[in-house]
């Protein structure tokens, strides 16, 4: 059987996770707290799974009382753009990887183009290939990862039909400024051209600056599906529920694509996000996730702060890059082997967010971790030189 | 936005489903049940729900634990078979539906022809299409709807890739004999063709008759994936976990794909299911099925006899055929609305499961329904002349 993807294997936060489990190295590579979800949360699942009643297949496109909840909430927190139709416009799906993969599958036909801004997430490139369609990928500026938006523009062609985007960005915590998204609506405006936004980290932006979504600008929001995850947001990437916001006509189409990857999510678990939505109607838990995650990153960089890692500016997400070239002069993959065997802290090498391998020489912490967590990983990461 | 699956639209078990609600008929219609998983299971996602530390990520191929139960469980099973291997050979996925998806993905590629038995599930045409595959459509003898093998072989061409088999069958339920694998077999054996075998009915075959799956044929089991499902058989179609088992090489590529579709299944309820597998050493979970649907599906017999449907035998899984000639010369689709609209009874045509909209007059039921609801829909079915 000859692979579709042949140059695929084990994911690095998969491999990296197995080995931090075979050294017994402090795990700050795969992207995931140390800390569970909400106990309210927890307790309204363990009231679904006892219930009677909400057991069966869900409604394809979601819970209609969680589609409900989920409109309000967007409605609430990005007031300036009318909210979603909870029946046309939002999609619950198997975590935020199934709605990525899912559009994917929904719009790209052999031969289109899809443009890439790199580094990526490891699912982009290999989820397009399997589409029979062609990543383009553009590299970020490894100063500030925002996008140079003419070098975007030069890689579109007559065969481009989507563009992918990700702020706050994974690996490197960029956020796009209302700039970033003025200029990628003027990209697309009057063209064919279509949008996925991921947005799984849209509530952790810190430093008082206000979270923006493509579905803030008008001219995006049209021709925009974007991704959410209940993973990032609640602190539970176990359970396994994304969504997707799209107008009806993309919606509709992510449907069709949707009923056949899963058909539909989790009943008991749909339940249990929606009571705890309806129960915050201040969204207080999503507001509280920017300082929440804004003293992780400033706790865990004031640990590291003279241990000679040059860490760099962290505007949003759950990473933390930082260059090594104190250390060691090996690729970055060899240098996050030697961090897991010989310091005992596993970290993601950020070559393996480039299809080409490029190294820049960075590694990735995930600091979504207990503060005791974070302490005992830089005690380990300040070695005396 | 022009569709990849124009013709494709909503599930007509969704369809079915959303009239029942609408018109107040009892829903025979999508396959599920209306009681609930066992007790046993319900608390144990409860547990799992309140613990600490069990919610994030799971590892993408499932937790070791289940993988390991499942393995255990088969090999008692299927006792001639040796056991699949947890770490190579099985892959928990987001239902049965995921698996197929999943399978479909990473092994068919544009210009490939699969062979679909019809009448057959709806998401494997649109499936094949979806990755440029071409399905080639094999129609099942209305009478028995056991496949006539010589004309599966007369549909294998140079470009064939796979065959799709589905035992105990939705909808008939015909239930594949030693002689039905064995010329499956004796089709494939030398050549490169791949098997997908659908067997989320596993455990429900009736009248004495021992299950058999592709896995206990040798030849077979080099070549085949082997798809299960958790809702089905633990009566938890809501919570989306299911299974594909298939040799380490075939498994290497299924898990090349899900990593992109849905990277991993819900953590909780992956434990709560091996806790109750785990409890469970002797089976007697899954050997019950048997007896319990065999049960449903008499006492549904017999609350129709003398009400003039002509019943077709039922060898295997939870649904009923029913011709109905006595009561309408409609095409099924238009009979299927009028028996939810006048009688108060959603069921499901059976046209639905042809690509082309073939019409043998005949309906089906889901008989996985409490002996109350199987009773009131029966006084709706059985009409006086
Ligand atoms: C699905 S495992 C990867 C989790 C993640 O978001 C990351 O580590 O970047
Ligand atoms: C995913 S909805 C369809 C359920 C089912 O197995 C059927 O009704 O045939």
């Amino acid at each position: 059987l000859e692979s579709k993807l042949p140059d695929v294997g084990v994911s690095i936060f998969s491999q990296m996770t197995l080995l931090a489990q075979q050294t017994g190295a402090i795990n700050l590579a795969q992207g995931f707290p140390d800390y569970d979800p909400p106990l309210a949360l927890r307790e309204a699942l363990a009231r679904h799974a006892l219930a009677r009643g909400s057991h069966q297949y869900a409604p394809m496109p979601g819970l209609p009382r969680l589609r409900q909840a989920i409109a309000a909430q967007v409605g609430r927190l990005q007031p300036e753009a009318p909210a979603p139709d909870p029946d046309t416009e939002i999609t619950l799906t198997a975590g935020a990887t199934e709605a990525l993969y899912s559009v994917l599958a929904a719009v790209v036909r052999p031969g289109d183009e899809v443009i890439i801004l790199e580094p990526a997430y490891d699912l982009y490139g290999p989820t397009v290939r399997l589409q029979g369609g062609v990543p383009r990928y553009v590299r970020l500026p490894t100063t500030d990862f925002r996008p140079d938006w003419d070098a975007v523009r030069a890689a579109v062609t007559e065969r481009t039909r989507l563009i992918m985007v990700n702020s706050p960005h994974n690996p490197s915590g960029a956020v796009f400024g209302a700039e970033d998204w003025d200029a990628l609506a003027s990209l697309v405006e009057d063209t064919g051209l279509l949008v996925l936004s991921d947005e799984v980290y849209e509530h952790l932006v810190f430093d008082g600056v206000a979270p923006l979504s493509a579905r803030q600008h008008p001219a995006l929001r049209a021709r925009s599906f974007v991704v959410s995850s209940f993973g990032k947001t609640y602190h539970a990437t176990g359970w396994k529920v994304g969504y997707c916001l799209a107008p009806p006509a993309l919606t509709a189409e992510l449907r069709r694509v949707h009923q056949f990857v899963t058909f539909a999510v989790s009943t008991p678990t749909q339940h249990a996000l929606a009571d705890v939505l309806e129960a915050d109607p201040g969204d207080a838990h999503a507001r509280s996730l920017a300082s929440f995650y804004q003293a992780k990153r400033d706790e865990f960089a004031g640990l590291l702060a003279g241990g000679g890692w040059q860490l760099r500016p962290v505007p949003g997400g759950y990473f933390q890059l930082a260059s090594y070239e104190q250390f060691s002069t090996k690729g970055d993959l060899a240098f996050a082997e030697e961090l897991a065997r010989s310091w005992g802290v596993a970290v993601v090498p950020v070559s393996a967010f480039y299809h080409d391998g490029f190294d820049a020489g960075l590694v990735r912490f995930c600091f979504a971790k207990e503060s005791a967590t974070l302490k005992a990983a830089a005690q380990r990461l300040n070695r005396p030189a």
